[in-house]
């Protein structure tokens, strides 16, 4: 066991002597100054401000702070960071950008928080391999960025400019899934940081190419959250379409949910190779007119996008026209310039905004159920007549191409009974999923709020495996405790 | 921890008693009357002749038989099986087809082979959701032929017309991967038996479609083997080439290794959705030549096909075209008819046949090793190198698309000296790719001959890793044991 990195737990174990509280309260004088020693004393925080600031995503899961926040500048930090904490038994709770929707951050026992965003860089880029080396903070947005005159881009888009390795820690699909897969698909290699603070490559330290990929069992339901959020992913990323290449985006407006997902179906058995197929109804719609400025009409909708060369494109528009006009659909609008197509897709984007927007002062809670793209029209329909019976505000968005759809639920934190309502809503939905062949979570993971799904969904076999799998990893129970399972 | 199948344990303690050697020798007459209970008298056999046969696979590694083979016909007997052998202590090894080469179904410590032939039904087919639902030891070929007349096919293809379960077992590549993807990318769901004979659905019990996959990061050394090879795995497939889309094969020799390889990286840096791309040797092709009857210039050469729609077809075939005459590329030819590329393919399938057939008698040694793409042409053309050097019989042929290649090493089993320089080879050529950040393994699974070299490519920590993560899945170490670790 000659490691990088595991001469890191030696300098801690003089620690082992302080009485740190962990799981139940602040932690010891003692204990913060050794995390300074770490990585600088303006890099470690126990201000209220900022640790309730770190014990909440966007989700209406109650804030609950770590006792300490910690922001690393590198993997060896985070190393010793690891050792240190699990010398005294206290837990670690990774931070990206604070844009999850289950409760993930959340510091249930307490805990050391440690941001990432410090680690930011974006370390080497293959353009001839398509991949890149990034640190954990780097967000989709900033990649992209950095990317746009190599000819390449990095496709997982789940909407919010999420840290790369909170979107490895969930799983996280996006409008692009359709075409260029999740984050599963376009993730080669994890840096990890084992509890006891040890590296591990989850594809051999110099592999950045598509081989292999973590275990991506357990990874949808986020059981590794804890571990994965310490990670330095190694992303592949696809080429961005060509110059002799063209993007088209279109919306078409549908006379009935069944209509417009019907119509999705249909181009997917047909293969036609769209890149994006997002579905938005009526009250989506109306919440994008009002908050993005749209003029679209208040009825179900299908954004599209087209990738290829002209030809090709041509025909993917034709074979798609054809079937949507062929399931009633009206009010067609292709928008082939740059600015249109953004000004579209960042409508799509602030779609989570739109509707909060519907009720000012109020929290969004938002389902990820998947099930079988055959079962989709079903489900939806379905859906749409219990939001509709229950009272609740809510709106139905989703990356249908993937039979993954959002309902949107907008909630007052302050009424116990309609959040008793809303989460009554959001299991109902989850047991409907699981009875066509679904799954509770598409993307956005367990977290807090679905363990009894997931216990539904996998079984008594399929929990105990990942729980022996999380203990394995972490024996003590350190990392990211209290969530999953 | 009510389990459909744990009860599958309480028959069997009865047997508790019986003396069965396990490990180091034949089974007790009672254990094997407890095999017979299970799946019938005439389905367990410990004839010599029998055992024999399921103690090799294709490679150069002996014969290590079995005690006992059995067929069972279900996965409620495979439950029964293993919770038999988890009593008695006695060893589990899978068997498919016997097409492997990495000596996977040696049996290094004797024990029962469980031959999943008989387990050969497809079990549901959703053409909707392009997935299909098949028992462990259909092969490739039979589930083509089954899906012939629905517009789909199943497009993972080795060569050897493996089962599933071996193929998910090693993590397969082969000819179409380069478009297509692996087995990681096409399978959706694995109903595994535990050692104890509990049932495990990686993805819940009812999914089959795309949104979880099995802990992938250890599938590709084959740490979990044992109990893949006991898998009912769930597949998705891909649309055919619809009516409306063509379909086109070309060869093209080149002047040189380092030609033909460029030519490769440059069309899939074009990004030309290429569905395969092969490279084949001169000796390769001159084995080709003599075993397949083709006509074809002893040269290097790529084999590639196109999909698409008559258009786009157009449009890859110029662009292809173009890169590969600016390499140098001579003898064009383009197969249009089905029954032209079916005998190129045909041709490219039975290279190991073709490359064997050099030295009747011998047997065949192959490399697997696969790195970045940028790094193909140094490593291929020393390589090549290498192997003029060597003064052993060799050919090269690969799917390069993937940045994988197999050094086809034909060996006289027994002459210990060349079965030495071949294993020296072989080593060498590991480390090599190791070195330009490749992996030792794209395709074959670590098996017999690559520990060593896993153990440098994961190192101390990922070896580790991989070791607990088997002892937490088998704790009394009786699936395929003696492998990878």
């Amino acid at each position: 066991m000659a490691l990088l990195l595991r001469a890191t737990t030696w300098g801690l174990c003089p620690w082992r002597g302080y009485s740190s509280k962990g799981a139940q309260g602040a932690l010891s004088k003692g204990f913060v100054e050794a995390l300074k020693a770490v990585v600088g004393p303006s890099s470690v925080s126990t201000a209220a401000v900022i640790r309730e600031q770190h014990g909440r995503d966007e989700s209406v899961h109650r804030c609950q702070p770590p006792d300490a926040v910690v922001w690393p500048q590198n993997v060896y930090q985070v190393c010793r960071l690891a050792a240190l904490c699990y010398c005294q038994g206290v837990p670690i709770i990774p931070f990206g950008t604070g844009t999850g929707l289950e409760g993930g951050v959340c510091a249930v026992q307490g805990g050391v928080c440690i941001n990432l965003t410090h680690m930011d860089r974006i370390l080497e880029l293959n353009l001839e391999d398509f991949s890149v080396v990034v640190e954990p903070g780097v967000t989709r947005k900033a990649l992209n960025t950095h990317l746009r005159d190599s000819g390449l881009w990095f496709p997982v888009d789940p909407g919010a400019d999420a840290s790369l390795c909170g979107m490895a820690a969930t799983g996280a699909s996006g409008t692009n899934a359709v075409r260029y897969g999740t984050m599963r698909d376009n993730v080669l290699n994890l840096e990890v940081v084992l509890p006891n603070g040890q590296l591990l490559h989850t594809a051999g330290p110099g592999r950045h190419f598509r081989i292999q990929e973590e275990c991506s069992w357990l990874q949808p339901h986020g059981a590794l959250c804890g571990l994965r959020g310490d990670t330095g992913p190694h992303h592949s990323h696809h080429p961005a379409p060509a110059p002799c290449e063209a993007t088209v985006a279109a919306t078409c407006a549908f006379p009935s949910v069944q209509a417009a997902v019907d119509s999705t179906v249909h181009i997917l058995q047909a293969a036609v190779p769209v890149a994006r197929i997002e579905f938005l109804d009526d009250v989506t719609m109306d919440a994008c007119n009002r908050h993005s400025k749209l003029n679209c009409s208040v009825a179900p909708t299908l954004f599209l996008e087209f990738h290829g060369s002209k030809q090709a494109l041509a025909e993917q528009l034709q074979r798609a026209e054809e079937i949507t006009r062929h399931n009633g659909a009206s009010h067609f609008s292709w928008a082939k310039e740059p600015e249109e197509r953004s000004r579209l897709w960042a409508a799509r984007h602030n779609v989570w905004y739109a509707v909060l927007a519907l009720r000012p002062g109020c929290k969004g809670y938002s389902t990820d159920v998947c099930v079988p793209i055959s079962r989709l029209p079903e489900i939806l329909v379905q859906t749409k007549e219990d939001l509709k019976a229950s009272g609740l505000t809510g709106a139905i968005v989703g990356h249908v191409g993937d039979g993954n759809f959002h309902c949107i639920l907008v909630v007052d934190p302050e009424d116990p009974e309609e959040l008793h309502r809303v989460e009554a809503f959001a299991q109902h939905l989850g047991r409907r999923a699981l009875a066509l062949h679904g799954t509770c979570t598409g993307e956005h993971g367990i977290g807090l709020g679905k363990r009894q799904l997931l216990q539904e969904e996998v079984g008594a076999v399929g929990v105990e495996t990942m729980r022996q799998l999380k203990a394995m990893l972490d024996p003590r129970g350190l990392m990211n405790p209290g969530k999953v399972l």
